[in-house]
């Protein structure tokens, strides 16, 4: 397995923060449950695009294949509310033979945990719709990270 | 435990019809995940408001208490697309003292199930952001409702 | 032109219902902004697929040629609540070359009239990028729709 | 008028830097309409609270008053893809006894000019539902802020 500095991985777990917006808010006047799902999602796809390397769509539009999400589970833990800012944290938990496995953590600036998500998707071809092996770059670049991942979490 | 016809609830499991829209699709051309999500939840919506007669804008705005989600879980077994129909079946699994737990099943208009969920949502007052017993009106239907769904799966 | 009925056109206007879920409301308790496009671009592609025949889907998959949107008006004159039934009606309002305006008007169950807006498409070549003149098919539908809505409003 | 530096005022204009994800796009591979809205009024929510400093959020739930959108105007330049950042530049046009009028454009990274937008909110008291006169600490840093907008444009 390659080490993360081999393949130009950056030495940190990636997150991204996001500020939640008014229109994200629903007449409870919390965070509307399904916009965890998004945010979790929005870190995942700028994780494949930035550290990763495979866009979501140049990967769809161009190469024809994707990763549809075959299974998703959240828990919510803390409400977000309009100006929160909200940190999510991804992992790579396993990378099988066509399947990806990811988790990811949202944090609020005040450090509670807000929600944490595991996903399940596997890379298939658009047009049969049927799964396909991991690229090879991908699947080292997955695996150098989730080194990390074991890393930080020992 | 009421039978079901004592309340005027339905005799038959409740379902909500969604039609998809051209912009529930991402550019894989399928929906875009968190959308299932989405129809899950408005058909759950549908389900509180005119099955058991505890709309959530009302519960929040007018009574102070609501139902947030604290766990989801998601399967997705077959991709919907623009101009799709996804019949959405509601059903309650266990009612708890403060906890709801409900699970939804998406069929396709040819049949195939789309997708499945399960969602656990707690009962809790607004300003407290603490967890309160569930309304005994709103037990007594659930309940029924449940009775409802154990005859069908039986 | 071809009268509504040689083409098997429905000889009443357009209009769909659409149910304000709870996510559209937004934490001043109302529908957010957006979500009033929203409802409007739903009942224009619904019009466009089942009284026009060419649902915005199949144009871009299966043929290559969309209607992107180069014009948006849009008044909101009373607010929306989860729980509201707002039926849109659909207008052409004229038939270019190559360019579609139509008008829409959200109006609230209890008559009020909520919001409404006018919109320019232009019908394009995906790939090339640029506006092709309107399909005959399309054309002939479109304006024996606009002469409806000419009758309609005289 | 107070000159921006009285207020405390950035001497430059706002603008909010936007990466498009995934999930803003449709079958037409490119963003759906709807979601050019959408960052046109995050980055105006953004502009009210972080220079203006008046949050949506705040307003509504602590103060009981609001800025409800009643017109919007939108024009769609060019399109937008998955992974375009576009960066919207907030203007100030007019400040009224109660009604607000903003513009925005959003620029892509390549310069191109891909949407415009003119929009009308009033400020309006929650419960009446009625306008109310725009507060005087929001009015001062509005009219800074367009004095700045001005000078820029001349």
């Amino acid at each position: 397995m390659s080490k993360p500095t081999d393949l130009g991985l950056p030495t940190r777990l990636f997150s991204h923060e996001h500020r939640v917006h008014f229109g994200d808010s629903d007449a409870a006047r919390i965070v509307y449950t399904p916009r965890f799902l998004e945010y979790a999602m929005e870190a995942l796809e700028i994780f494949m695009a930035d550290i990763i390397g495979f866009d979501w769509y140049h990967m769809n539009v161009a190469h024809g294949f994707g990763t549809p999400f075959v299974k998703v589970e959240m828990e919510m833990l803390a409400p977000l509310r309009p100006g929160d800012r909200v940190c999510v944290h991804v992992f790579v938990d396993k990378v099988g033979n066509s399947s990806l496995h990811f988790s990811t953590r949202g944090l609020r600036h005040d450090g509670e945990l807000c929600f944490s998500t595991r996903f399940v998707c596997v890379v298939a071809d658009q047009d049969a719709g049927k799964s396909i092996p991991i690229p090879a770059p991908m699947r080292a670049r997955l695996d150098a990270y989730r080194s990390l991942c074991l890393e930080y979490a020992s």
